[in-house]
C-alpha cells in the first residue's frame, strides 16, 4: 500500500473525553472516529487491525470445525420473549419498533436466534455435534459508555454456539473451543491468561474467561505463580485458614468509639490491628406474595474481617440470598436499632441471619459494632458471646492467600476480558423447546455452549498492553501494516525513489504487508506518525546510507536503528517478522 | 472442505411464502433461513457466496483507489436532521431511542455519517480526492418485504462516497467508479447492463444503474440493439416523432359513448385504432400558505396517447409540477364537471393547465373526453378546437420507438438493479456545511458522488439469471464451492476413498475451492443436493471407472458426463475453471 492512496490522519492531542491510553492513542492515530456516545467509525487504519483480528479468529474457528453463518442484527422480540430475556435484559437491550408497531431488538448476542435455527435444523442426532459462529455487529446500550472501544455500545463480537447430544459431547465441544481460543490469543501475540470464571447456575468448571494482561485492566485476575491455578476475582475461592480458631482470652466489653463508624477508625482509636475487627454488611431478600404465602422480607448480616472485601457473586450463591439487595438505612435502623457504622451480630433488635466469612469464623477476641451509636464490643468470641454462625466463603481473595489447589499462595494481576467460553447446558434449549430425536426417536434437549470474543475490544486491550510515550506498539500479527518504508526525499532524490520502489516491490513479492510513505512529509513528522500508529518495523531509505549500500532498520521497541545492506534487507525483515 | 465438517441442509419443497424462483431455490438449497419478515440468517452455504461477492467488490474497490472503513449501523438522529432526511425519509427509516430517550436510526445508507467525517477530516484541498467505502449491514423498513433477498429489510450493501474539489474531479471519480463496477460485474460472470438513470435534481448524465438481465426482473431496461444507448425506463427519452402533424380532416363532433370510460372501450365502440384516442390524467399541485401568499391549488391535465403510459418521473420534472399528486375524484368533478372517464382538454369547467405528450402534439382528428358523462369528442384538432398545448416528453418509451441517439429503434429487456452510481454534487456538503480550504484558504463545498452495490441482492439476481429445473447454476466466481467431489461408496470402497482423498488434496493444492461430499448419502440424493445448490463443476469417483483409470466430470450445464483419466483430472478441472 502506498500512503498516498491510503488514508493517514493523526492528531497531536487526544480529545478531552478520552480517559485511558488506548482510547487516546486510537483517536490520535486516526484508527477510530467518534460518531456518538459509545459509537465509533472504524477508520481505514483501525479497520485493517480489525480485519487481521477477524481473520485469525476465523481461521482458528474453521480449523476447530466450527461453521460460519451470519445472523441478523435486527431480531424479532418474540424469540427473546420465549426465553424471558425480553423482560430480564433491562435497559442494555436496544428495543425498536417497525412501521407496523412490531417489537424488535438490536442484537447484543444471539442465543435466541441460533437456538431457533437449531430447533428446525438439528432435528436428528445424526446432525450433531455442530458449532455455528458468526462475526457480527452487536449493540448494548451501556448506561455509561466509555474508554473508546473498551466499553462501547456498538461493537463487533465473534459468538459461537455449540450443540451436542449430551453433557460429554458438550464438554468436548467446550474443550475444543478452549483450545482454539488459546491458539487465537497466542497468534495475536498478546500476553493473556485463561481464568476460571463464575459459572452462574451451572455446576462444574463450566466457564472460563480469557484476559489480556494490562496494568490498566478493569478486572482482577487471581493466579498462583507456582501452579496452573487461575481464576477471576468473582470465582477465586478463599480457603479456610490452616490455623484453627484460638480460645478466648478477653472478656466481652462494650467500648466507647465515638464517631468511629469505620473499622479503620476503630482500629486506630483502639490501637489494634485492622484484622482483629469485623465489618458488617446488611442485605435484604424480599419475596413477592403468592397465593399461598404473603410477601416476606428477610434481613441478613454478613460478617467480614475489617480488611476484606465482600464478593457479591459469592454472596448471591448462598441458598436463600439469591437476588438480594443492600438494605436501606431505614431497614438497618429497624433491625439493629442503630444506623450503619456500629452494627454487629450481638444483641440485634430483631432477629437476622448471620453469615460469617471463613476467615471470620477462625477469629477470636474480635471487635464488632455493639448495635448502639458510638459503641463497639471488644473481646467478642463465637460460641461464648454469640452463637456459632453459618460459615461461607464470601470475600474476595487477597494476595498471599493460599491457592485453592494447595500449591502455593495467590498473586493478583490486572486483566481485560476479551473472551469467554461458557457451558450453557439446556437453559436455552429447554426454554425454546429445541430438541433432537435420538436413536430411539425420543426427543432430547440440545446441550449448548457459547463462546465469545470481543473483536473490537481486542484493539483496546492490545494497546493497553503495548504502548510507550511515542504511541502504540502493535504485535506484528495484528498491526495495520507489518512494515513501513520511509524514504528520505522520495520526491527529491532519484536514487532514493528508485531503491524505495524496488524494495517496496520486493517486500510485497515476499508477502510482507508493507506501506510506503510517499506523502512527502518531513522525516520527523513521518517517523512520529508511524511511531504513533505503531507499525512494528520501519525501514528508512536515505541518500547517505545508499552511498554505502546501506539501509536502516528499526523495530518499534528498538532504541537504535540497525544498518543493513541493501541486498539483505528483504531477508532481514522477513527474519524479524518471524522472530 | 469436507461436507461432514460443513453444514449442508436442503429441502424438497420451498416454503409457501417464497414467490420467485431465486427465493425458492435459496430456501431449498439451505442458503438462507427466514428469521422474520424481510430478515434472513445467511446460512453457511449462502454466506460463502456472499463472501465471494464481497471479496470481488473489495478487490476492485481497492484497485480503484477507494479506501475501506466501517461506519456504524446505529447512527444519531442529529445528522439526519441536518440534511432533513429525518423528516423526509418516511417509514422506511427505522428509528430507535436509546435508554436516555435520544433518537437514533438504523442506517439505510451513510451519506450523513460520511459527510460528517469529511467535514472534519478533509479540511484541505491537499487531502482530496478521497473515496471512502464500507461493506455494512443496512436496514430499510420496507412496507412489503418480499422475494427473499431481493427486497428484504436487513441486507448488506457496499456504499462508497467520493469527495472532490470541483465538478471535473467529481466526474473523474465517477468514471473511475463506473469502470470499477464494469470490472466487478464482469468478474461475477453475470450478464448485466449499465443504463443511464434519472438524475433527479442534478443536471448532466449524473447517474447510472447496473442491472442484471433476467426475464423476471422488476425493472424495464431500454436499449438500442444497434448502438450503445441504454437507460432505465424512468430516464429513457421518447423523441418527437419524425412525421409532423397532419391537417384536420374531420369536424369536431360530440359523440355518444355510453358507459365507455376507457380509451380501449371507446376505440372498440367507435371502431377506430386505440392510437387515435387521448388519455387524460389529472394532477394537483398544492402550495402551502406563506406570509406573502395564501395557500393555492393548481390542477393540471396531462394528455397521453391512448396506448401510452405516463412516466411519473418525467412529469415530476415539469416546472411547477414537482411534488404533484393525482387529483381526487372530487377535484376532478370540480374542475371538469364530470367524474373520470369522460375528461378532455376542451370546455373544462374551470381553467386547467394542459400538457401534451410529444406524441399527442403530433396527432390530428383525435378522440378525447367531452367533459360530459357518456360523451366524447371525435375529430378534435389542436389549434382549431382548442389552444396549442405545452408539449413535453411525459410517457414511457415503447419497443420500436426511435433511439434518442438516432442510431436505431429501442428494445426493452427486464433487469434487476444491483448497482447505482450517482453524482451528488454539493447537496449533502452544503446541507452539512462540509467544506475544504482551497489554495487561497477559501472554504469551498466538497463535490460528492455516491456508489452502491447491493451485495446480498446479487445472490438473488444471479439465480434469477442462472437456474434450471434442478436448481441453481452459480457462475464459478461466486459459487459457494467451485467443484464438488462425489465419491460413490466413500465408506465402502477403499479404492474410492483413497483416490477421492488424493484428488481432494491435489485439487486443494492447485488452489481449487473444492468440497468433498463424505456424508455417505446415496448417489441420487447426493447429486440432487449439489445440483440444487448449484456447484458448477462435479467430479464423480466410482469403482467402475477407477478400474479403467477414469473419473467422470460434469459441468452443471452439461447434459452428459465426460470421462477423464485420473491423472489428468486436476488439469482438466483447472482448464474448465478458467474457461
Amino acid at each position: 500500500m502506498r500512503a498516498s492512496r491510503f488514508f493517514v490522519s493523526t492528531l497531536k492531542e487526544a480529545p478531552s473525553d478520552a480517559e485511558i491510553v488506548s482510547h487516546k492513542l486510537m483517536m490520535r492515530a486516526g484508527m477510530i472516529k467518534r460518531l456518538g456516545s459509545g459509537i465509533y467509525t472504524y477508520m481505514p487504519m483501525g479497520l485493517r487491525v480489525i480485519r487481521k483480528v477477524e481473520n485469525i479468529v476465523r481461521e482458528e474457528m474453521n480449523r476447530s470445525g466450527a461453521v460460519e453463518l451470519l445472523m441478523p442484527v435486527v431480531q424479532p422480540a418474540e424469540l427473546w420473549q420465549e426465553t424471558g430475556r425480553w423482560q430480564k435484559y433491562g435497559d442494555e437491550l436496544m428495543r425498536v419498533k417497525d412501521r407496523h408497531g412490531r417489537d424488535f431488538i438490536i442484537q447484543p448476542t444471539s442465543e435466541e436466534v441460533v437456538t431457533d435455527i437449531a430447533r428446525t435444523e438439528l432435528r436428528s442426532y445424526r446432525k450433531l455435534p455442530v458449532n455455528f459462529y458468526h462475526i457480527q455487529t452487536k449493540f448494548r446500550d451501556e448506561r455509561r459508555p466509555r474508554f473508546g472501544l473498551m466499553r462501547g455500545r456498538e461493537f463487533t463480537m465473534k459468538d459461537a454456539y455449540s450443540f451436542d447430544r449430551d453433557v460429554d459431547g458438550l464438554k468436548k465441544s467446550y474443550q475444543n473451543m478452549y483450545d482454539a481460543y488459546i491458539r487465537i490469543f497466542n497468534r495475536f501475540g498478546l500476553q493473556f491468561r485463561p481464568v476460571a470464571a463464575d459459572n452462574g447456575a451451572i455446576g462444574g468448571t463450566a466457564s472460563h474467561e480469557f484476559h489480556v494482561i494490562a496494568a490498566t485492566g478493569e478486572d482482577a485476575i487471581v493466579y498462583c505463580p507456582t501452579s496452573d491455578y487461575a481464576a477471576n476475582m468473582e470465582a477465586a475461592e478463599a480457603l479456610q485458614g490452616d490455623v484453627s480458631r484460638a480460645a478466648p482470652t478477653q472478656a466481652l466489653t462494650k467500648t466507647a468509639t465515638p464517631g468511629k463508624a469505620k473499622c479503620e477508625a476503630v482500629a486506630e482509636l483502639l490501637n489494634i490491628p485492622l484484622n482483629t475487627t469485623l465489618k458488617s454488611i446488611v442485605l435484604t431478600v424480599e419475596t413477592a406474595a403468592t397465593k399461598s404465602a404473603p410477601a416476606s422480607k428477610q434481613v441478613w448480616l454478613l460478617m467480614l474481617r475489617g480488611d476484606h472485601v465482600l464478593n457479591e457473586i459469592k454472596a448471591n450463591k448462598i441458598p436463600g440470598l439469591a437476588g438480594y439487595r443492600f438494605s436501606t438505612e431505614e431497614e438497618i435502623v429497624e433491625y439493629f436499632g442503630t444506623p450503619p457504622g456500629y452494627l454487629g451480630p450481638i444483641n440485634t433488635k430483631r432477629p437476622v441471619i448471620v453469615v460469617a466469612d471463613r476467615t471470620v469464623a477462625d477469629m477470636h477476641d474480635f471487635v464488632c459494632g455493639a448495635n448502639e451509636v458510638d459503641f463497639h464490643f471488644t473481646g467478642a468470641n463465637w460460641g461464648r458471646d454469640l452463637p456459632e454462625p453459618m460459615v461461607v466463603d464470601i470475600r474476595n481473595v487477597v494476595e498471599g492467600d493460599q491457592s485453592p489447589d494447595g500449591k502455593g499462595v495467590l498473586a493478583i494481576l490486572r486483566g481485560i476480558e476479551i473472551g469467554h467460553v461458557f457451558q450453557l447446558g439446556t437453559a436455552y434449549s429447554e426454554a425454546m423447546n429445541a430438541t433432537f430425536l435420538d436413536e430411539n426417536g425420543k426427543p432430547q434437549p440440545l446441550q449448548m455452549g457459547c463462546y465469545g470474543i470481543g473483536i473490537t475490544r481486542i484493539l483496546g486491550a492490545a494497546i493497553e498492553q503495548n504502548f510507550d510515550d511515542k504511541g502504540i506498539i502493535w504485535p506484528t500479527a495484528i498491526a495495520p501494516f507489518e512494515v513501513v518504508l520511509c524514504p528520505m526525499g522520495y520526491d527529491r532524490s532519484e536514487a532514493v525513489k528508485a531503491e524505495t520502489d524496488k524494495l517496496y516491490e520486493a517486500l510485497q513479492a515476499a508477502g510482507v504487508d508493507v506501506i510506503l510513505d510517499d506523502r512527502g512529509e518531513r522525516p520527523g513528522a513521518m517517523f512520529a506518525d508511524w511511531e504513533l500508529i505503531g507499525v512494528p518495523h520501519r525501514v528508512v531509505v536515505g541518500d547517505r546510507g545508499l552511498k554505502e549500500g546501506q539501509l536502516e532498520y528499526q523495530g518499534r521497541r528498538d532504541t537504535e536503528a540497525t544498518s543493513v545492506p541493501l541486498s539483505e534487507m528483504v531477508d532481514f525483515v522477513k527474519a524479524r517478522l518471524n522472530s
